[in-house]
C-alpha cells in the first residue's frame, strides 16, 4: 500500500532540459544573455561575462541544470531582517535532478600553472558524459541528441574542453551548448543558492544514508548579494545554504536511520561550522580539500520518515553569520 | 461601475483540464507515477500506491482537480517554527474551479462489508457525471469528449464502478482518467491541503451565504508530514487546514452579511474545535456523521465586502494543536 | 570580467506580450472578463466594469503591462497581522519592463468639463505610440504588428483617443486591445500594487540615477483590499507600496552613489509621509501636482553595488498605518 515499491521508470534529464534551452536562447535578448557558435558548431552562452544576466536568467539556468525536473522561484519574504529575497526549490525527482543534473561533479581541466582551465560542471550533460562514479551508485545514465552543460566560470573554456565534452557524450557538436555563470554574477549567485536541496542530497550520500530511500524533497535559501571578487563570492552563494537554508527530506526506511540523518545533516554539525565560509576558505591557506567536507549542508533540516510519520529536525537558522558574510568582504 | 453586474459565461472544467491531464501522463516518469489502461480502455493513475509520486506529482494533480482554473505553488516560510512548506491556491473562478470541480462530492460504492469500495471522487468529471444537488445550486454543469476524477483511495476501484462513471458522465471509456492519490501518499497530502480554500468554499455554501456574492478568494496551508496509517493521515491533511489555513474571501452583498461570514468561518468556530482531528474522529467512535460539518474550514479566515470595502478577520493560527498534530500519532 | 560591459541588444515588449494578450481572451471566460470589438475592429478588454475579473486576471494583466517580460506572484506570507497576500515581482529586463512599458506614462485626453475622459495608460503600446521623453532616455523604442495598452479606468473610452493610439502606434486598428481595470477592481487593484518595483525605478530616475546602472531588481508588496470609492482605492492601491512594498536594486557604478540612492529612495524619504495617501490627497484639496512626487516609492529598499559587493538599506515597513489605510475610509 505505501508508494515506493514499484521503482519508477527514470526520466531523460538530456531530453526534458532541451525545450528549456531551446527557450532560453530564444529569450536571449530579454535576459540580457548571448550565446555565440564556436569554430566546431557548439553554442556557447555568455550569461554573467560580458553580458549582464539577471535573476530571472539564472532562475531558468537553474531549472535547465536541474535537468527539466524542477521548480524554482524567487519570493519575498521577512525570515531575515536585511536580505528579502528566497529561493524555493523542489523537484519531481530530486535524485536525480540534483545528483544526477544539477550536482557540479565532472571535474573538466585543461593547460597547467596560472593559464590552466579548471571548472566543475553541472547539468544534464553530465548524465550522458561524465565517469563521475556516481552515476554507478544512481543507477542512471542518459542517452539523447543534445546536451547541456553549465560552467561557473568567468571565461570560455579553451576549444580542448569542448571537443572532450562533445567526444564523451557522443554527440555531433552543434547539439551541445555551455552556459557560463561566473560566481560573481547574478546568474551565478542564482543558481549557487539553488543548490540548497543538492547539497543536501549529496551530503546525505556522503553519510552513508542510502539515496533509494530518498523519496521526496525542498529546499529554500536567502538570495545573497554578489560580491567584488570570486573568494567572497563563492564565500556568500556558499553561506546563504550554510546559514539560511532549510530543506525537508522525506525518507522510507527505518526510523531510526531517518532521526540519525537529521542529526548529522545540518551545516552546524561540522567542526567546521562557526564563521563565514571565505573566512574558513583563507583559515586553511586557500587549499579547499583542508574545508570538512560535512560542512556543505543546509542550516536547518526537517527529515520526516514515511514510514513512521515522524518528522525529526536539527541545526537553525544563524541571522548573526548571514549578516557577516552578506555584508561583508573577506579578502 | 463595480465589477460584477454581467454574470459570466462560464468555462468548461473538463476541458480546460485535458491538457493538464496530458501533460501529467507525458511526465509520468518524471513525476514517479504510473498510468495503466484497463479493459475498457479507461486510463488508471498510479500516484502514491505503488508507485512513490511525490509534492510535483501532487501540485499538479491539484491544478487538474481544479478544472485547469486554478494555480498552486509550494512555498516556504516561517509562519510555524517546525513546519516550512506551505501551499497557496488561488483561482480565475473560485466557485466553479473549488465547488464545482475540487470539492469530493461525487460519492461512488460498490460491494459491502470489508470487500466495499467507497471513495468520494473529485475533480472535473463531477460536473459532467455527478449528481449531487451542489450543481443546480451552482447552476453548472460542463459537457465534453474527455474527463478526469481523482480519488483519494489506496486500491483500484472495481470495474463495475468504473462503468458507473463512463455511463455518468456519457463518455467513450477511453475518454475517462482516474487518478488514484492515497491519504497517506505524497501526492494525497499535497492533494487534500490544497482545499483549505475549497473548504472555505464549502462552509461558506453550508453557512447559507449565496455564492453568488463570492466573487474571489486565497487561501494556503502548511504542508504536513504524511502518516503511517490512514486515520492520522485523515487527521493531519484536515488539521493543516484547520490549524494552519488561512482563507481570504471577496464578496459581494451586505456588509453585515460579510462580518457575520468572517465570524462564522473559522475552525474555532465550531464546538467540536480544540483537538488534533483524529482525536475528535476517535472520541466520537470513528463515526464522521457526529463530527460537527462546521469543524472543515481554515483556521483564520479574512472576509473583504466589496461594497463598502470593509474587511473582517476572525480565527487564529494554532501551532500548539498543529505541533501535536503533525508530530503525533494517533492510532 | 563583470557582466554589463557589452549593451545587450533590447527585446520587444510588445511582441514578447501578444501571446499573452491571446491567452488573456482565450481564457475571458475562466477570468470573468470580456472583449468586446469595437467599430474600428479594436478589441476592449472588460477586466471589472460590469464583468467582476479577479485576482488572476489581475495577476495576467501585469505581467502583459511589464511586455512579456515579467513574473509576478501572488504569494500567502505573515508579514503583517492583518494582510496575508503579497505580490510578487520580477523581470529579465526591468528597466525595460517597467519603465518602457509598465509604467503609466501616457496621458490621453477627450473632451472638456465633466464629460472629459482622462486616462494614464500602461503597457507595451507606449513603447510604439507615446511621445514621453522617458523613452528617449531609455534609448528603446518598438515596433510589432500588434500592440496592448492597459487602462485604469471604470469606463471605455472615447473613440477619439481609440483612433489616436492607433495612429500614433501605426497598426491596424483591428491588431489594437486596450484592458480596462478600474482602480476599485480586482485587476485593478493587483495592477497597481503589482507596480511596486516600477514604482521604486521611476524614482530612480526622478532622483537622477543613472538608468543604465540598474542592473537588476524585485519587489513586493501586499494586496490591499478593494475600496467603495476612487480616492480610497487609489489611496489604499499606493499605500500598499508606500507602506507595505520592499524593493532590492541591483546596481552598478560608484558605491556612494548606491548607498545615497538606498538613503532617498524609500517613501519616508518625502517630507509628505506619515498618513495615508488618500489623506495627503484630501489635504492638498485633491490636487495631485501639490503632492511630492517623492513619495512615490517603496516603503523599504535594499541597494547592493554590484561593484563592491555592498548592500545599503534604508526605510521601514510600516504596519500602523497599512493598517489604517487598508482598513479605514477616506471620503
Amino acid at each position: 500500500m505505501r508508494g515506493g515499491k514499484v521503482k519508477p521508470l527514470l526520466p531523460s534529464v538530456n531530453r526534458l532540459a532541451e525545450p528549456l534551452v531551446q527557450a532560453l536562447l530564444k529569450d536571449a535578448a530579454s535576459l540580457r544573455i548571448r550565446a555565440d557558435t564556436l569554430q566546431n558548431g557548439s553554442l556557447l552562452v555568455d550569461a554573467g561575462i560580458t553580458m549582464p544576466g539577471g535573476l530571472e536568467a539564472g532562475r531558468r539556468i537553474v531549472e535547465i541544470c536541474l535537468g527539466g525536473l524542477g521548480n524554482v522561484s524567487l519570493r519575498g519574504a521577512d525570515t531575515f531582517r536585511n536580505w528579502h529575497w528566497h529561493l524555493d526549490v523542489h523537484a519531481s525527482n530530486p535524485v536525480i535532478a540534483c545528483l544526477g543534473s544539477q550536482y557540479a561533479g565532472w571535474s573538466l581541466s585543461h593547460g597547467k600553472g596560472k593559464e590552466a582551465f579548471n571548472a566543475l560542471a553541472s547539468g544534464p550533460g553530465r548524465a550522458m558524459g561524465s565517469k563521475e562514479p556516481l552515476f554507478d551508485e544512481l543507477g542512471y545514465r542518459d542517452q539523447a541528441e543534445s546536451t547541456c552543460l553549465v560552467l561557473e566560470v568567468d571565461r570560455p573554456p579553451p576549444m580542448e574542453v569542448v571537443h572532450k565534452i562533445v567526444d564523451q557524450c557522443g554527440i555531433q557538436p552543434d547539439r551541445l551548448t555551455l552556459i557560463l555563470t561566473p560566481t560573481r554574477s547574478l546568474c551565478g549567485t542564482v543558481q549557487v543558492v539553488a543548490r540548497v536541496l543538492e547539497v543536501a542530497l549529496h551530503k546525505v550520500h556522503a553519510l552513508g544514508f542510502s539515496l533509494e530511500h530518498i523519496v521526496d524533497g525542498a529546499g529554500s535559501a536567502p538570495l545573497c548579494p554578489p560580491a567584488k571578487d570570486f573568494v567572497t563570492a563563492m564565500g556568500r552563494t556558499n553561506d546563504a545554504i550554510l546559514f539560511g537554508g532549510q530543506v525537508h527530506l522525506f525518507v522510507s526506511g527505518d526510523e531510526q536511520a531517518a532521526s540519525d540523518l537529521a542529526k548529522q545533516l545540518p551545516s552546524s554539525a561540522s567542526h567546521d561550522y562557526g564563521k563565514p565560509f571565505a573566512q574558513v576558505f583563507k583559515d586553511y591557506q586557500y587549499d579547499f580539500f583542508r574545508i570538512d567536507p560535512m560542512l556543505f549542508s543546509p542550516a536547518w533540516v526537517r527529515v520526516t520518515a514515511l514510514d513512521s510519520g515522524r518528522t525529526f529536525e536539527a541545526g537553525r537558522l544563524d541571522e548573526e553569520l548571514l549578516d557577516l558574510s552578506f555584508g561583508g568582504q573577506y579578502d
